[in-house]
């Protein structure tokens, strides 16, 4: 950490930071520049983020020299994590393509989804029982019977199923009936439902919340992993920006960046990213060249009739050119499904 | 709802479109004009909302007519809604002062706080029992024992205590304590929290979430309200935006704007919003002026040996001069603490 | 500036750092952490930011110490500025109450609206003569005939007048008839603009771009007293957000912001930053309430005929209730129009 | 455009709008349903554009049916527009590599930085000689000689030259040397500029503001071939949002949606966009996997001694990696350097 002084910090101002310093257990190196003193702090990262340093008389700013997370870091564990989901993997040279309708509605549209996509080449299963919706007045999802239709046609098609967890209480039962637990992004700082799930013997399907940071989003996974739960694989979605022409900003860079960042695994949700289906397939083309690990793509039988999500959900047949177009890139990747 | 075909729209897919309103029990009107056709749809606008339109062949886009919001709409209830807590009120021309610690530490840390800002003129006490930390190595509350601490300073001062609720597991606990139930920026959305607090006999202060636009915080709002509960406090707390110099950025305009379209109070909390001591009076001072029914401050005993948001906390002093600068201005307002 | 080096960083890459320093005229200090090597570097802080630090092997960040600006600085210049216009004062105890329509469209529009605002009590009349509008279809303005129908309504009725100048080649025009020259929100960073005002002895007033920081704001105002013209006047007009319900998001907190930060006074724009009638009067109460030092409103006498901003255009008998809530305000923060 | 009415309107504020829109030439279509009146106005667009609806009382918002753009639209141009730089093409089948320094600062950087991109593979040459930077101590470029040093480079390696012209002022001298005129981000709403190069008989590159909605860039264009300059290429650069890891968030969904508005070509600079030279590679090839018809880099000869924008230049070596990674892709896209 480094702590700049206002120019007109007096000497008794930085004797009395340097002293709570070492109170606290750190070493301080103090210096003076032409125009400001810098103390620069010495020790245990954690004990450093814990104290107010702009709470001092006569500090200006502070600067933190290392990140946040570690367990998640690159520092940490330099290999790529990869995630084995049932007979799925994802990361490394592994690309997951989940996909599924975005609400489980009956098991007709759920089995007649799972197999499609099931055909076309995904090998996973996505669908939710438990809908985050911003209005109390539309669908909420199907619940537990949903869950059990999930596990249902996942076992019947091969293919491992995901669903979202919402809350701390639905744990337990979601785990249950899945493969893979989902946090949504509205839920992505919810800490005691990261907790829970950390405590899980599942693998996690992280989303990056709205308006999170790529650091706040590996704090996040960080959650999870000081739980013991290191399967974790990071997904983003899209953050909130001013462009209203899409429903969010995909931020592809992010995925290199948090790469970069972190061993675990990175895949990307071009449907909630872009909200608009004409968009999908270009943005699941550019994630795989992005670096992706995998796709997230919402799928249904027929979107006219969706209770969720219909505006961008792709029919059978877009997803299959989704796959057409993924199919010769991933070999110069290196990668496979 | 309004839909705008496609300049290239053919006979049959709006023939196709008007078949599906009517079988969802809308009527539609068609309207050709020089460069577009349009049809109005005209029904239930919930039925509405769960149609995705843009799922349909030969559909541009559709625009809504109403607010997605019922109960807590000016339409609905036209009189400003006065939140009543213990013996404070919030809303018409009562102004909520709510003071306190980001975190309560310790029984002598935050009775101190509560007799400061007890005597400064506050009317209700604030404190985190459960803190949401964006690091998990970071001090994340006292709990139960936080609780306990809180009711005691709350009914030794006489000021009612408001204080987060984070999970549904938690939310009979904390009422068992508190006065009023926070709902936290990060949990705005967590609708299964929503409700739990819906169905409790205790006001909500209901933080808009760090990227939530004003209707989304209204529609939460509508949430609570949905379950029968209608007293609801909306707290604005700044929001994300690409300006680094303060935490967030206070949106001032969102106080009369969600007082245009709702009843319910709205206070402000400049603490988060701004992150920064030298700017909290001025934009109290502010928020008084732009109308709001309140404001929530966080204030430390001693802000250097703060385990939480110690930058942000003002020492008792500093809070002074805050009451100082507000209570002036209070009759230029209609309101009175 | 402070340089942290990568986890990884050789003896080489530092000494290969510490020699470029050097020869850039800089001096170097090594200090060797538990986890990380920062390297200081002292000396004039111009020369250091024109080194692409992070170009360098081994680097994995550099922090800046100082404030990119220096003659608009509080540490340049304690006392605040007070900028005169013809006879009005701007800054300090003097508050600037500019108002006049969005654009000058006719010899009586303007007149009325100048004798309508200066009865209110504005002491400064603004109106466009060159319009910025994103559509090359909109009314662009009457141009120079616009600025002759601005000069004499301002003698007319005693108000010195402000007026936008677009590009370089307007700068000596533009001032020959107008009191103030307003640099808008698109060309914040028209950095040959700037520094043609610069050039010019007449006040400035620069408002903030809609995604500019306070500090690249600051930045901007910088290039225009590096040129000797020392008499601007800030105006924050609103950022851009993720919120539709507002035109912009009105930064309110830039406003105590950019006077801890510099000398200079800081109007504000509520209608640009609202883009609502209904939000322009508290808003611009907050702003007095927030520190700033003036505010430039919209006022037209016909809003639904105005060819520019009619939307956000107050009618006169709404201006004249801005004003009565604005009065019994200024005594409270010191000021006087 | 389609006009909502407030739910209290009068039947008296009904007719007054609908007699404005007729005596504007407009008929109107009023359709009241069972909780607003709707009134549709029908006839030009742009007369609907300049009357400020939502001034007229009793009016609650209005809603645009058509793109605010005509002549950039796909409505107007089906088939993608192909621009010619001299002997290179950008658009349809043709990739652009524009390549070169951020800014040009002697001859010798300059004609070594363009044989190597040349011979890597890049069929355009840029470099700046008018270089907007945010603090007037920078280096601000080497103006009119640097553009004779770019027209030699360009001679000697026979590739077309890109730079750009920050005023009005400069544009004819900038023609002179130049092969094509950019547009930076920070002049994309510099109007009068937009104007003069619409005036021009050369290509122009514009570069999206960092803040500007995919619609005002394509408005920006649309100044530009309203004078008569059809040869327009869009580039992408990122955005501002409160991600501070990348210097911008690219916004890689613009590529195809802007593609599917318009038909004007759209490259990708993933060197401002990311800010990282570590992100400039992956995020090339998503560029060209999203879609895009050409990237624009910047590479210099040693970046540690660059004078701009030397953090997130390419050293030659490292522009070559991105060549190698982008070439086996471009059959998959049907695209040619």
């Amino acid at each position: 950490m480094v702590i700049v002084m206002r120019k007109d910090a007096t000497e008794a101002q930085i004797n009395h930071l340097v002293a709570k310093l070492k109170e606290k257990g750190l070493s301080a190196h103090v210096s003076k520049g032409t125009e400001r003193t810098i103390v620069g702090a010495i020790g245990d990262e954690r004990i450093l983020q814990a104290v107010p340093l702009a709470a001092f008389p006569g500090v200006e700013k502070s600067m933190q020299i290392l990140q946040p997370f570690k367990l998640v870091s690159r520092d940490f564990k330099a290999e790529p994590t990869v995630v084995q989901v049932g007979p799925a993997k994802i990361g490394g040279r592994h690309f997951g393509m989940i996909a599924g309708p975005c609400a489980i509605e009956s098991e007709e549209q759920l089995i007649t989804a799972a197999r499609k996509v099931k055909a076309l080449g995904a090998n996973l299963l996505r669908g939710g029982a438990f809908k985050p919706r911003s209005s109390p007045y539309a669908f909420q999802g199907l619940g537990e019977e949903g869950l059990k239709l999930l596990a249902q046609a996942g076992k019947e098609t091969g293919l491992p199923v995901v669903t979202e967890v919402m809350n701390v209480n639905q744990v337990d039962m979601v785990g249950q009936y899945a493969d893979m637990l989902q946090i949504g992004a509205r839920n992505m700082q919810n800490f005691d439902l990261l907790r829970a799930v950390g405590e899980v013997k599942k693998p996690i399907l992280l989303k990056r919340g709205l308006s999170a940071t790529i650091k706040e989003w590996l704090m996040s996974a960080e959650y999870i992993l000081s739980q013991g739960n290191y399967e974790v694989v990071l997904c983003e979605r899209g953050i909130r920006t001013f462009e209203t022409y899409t429903r969010n900003t995909l931020d592809l860079a992010a995925v290199p960046a948090a790469k970069e960042l972190s061993h675990l695994p990175v895949v990307v949700d071009p449907s909630h990213a872009t909200g608009r289906r004409s968009l999908i397939a270009p943005m699941a083309r550019a994630a795989l060249a992005a670096g992706a690990d995998g796709l997230t793509i919402e799928v249904h039988p027929h979107p006219e009739d969706a209770l969720c999500d219909g505006d961008q959900s792709l029919h059978p047949e877009e997803f299959e050119q989704v796959i057409n177009d993924i199919k010769p890139m991933l070999p110069l990747f290196g990668k496979t499904i």
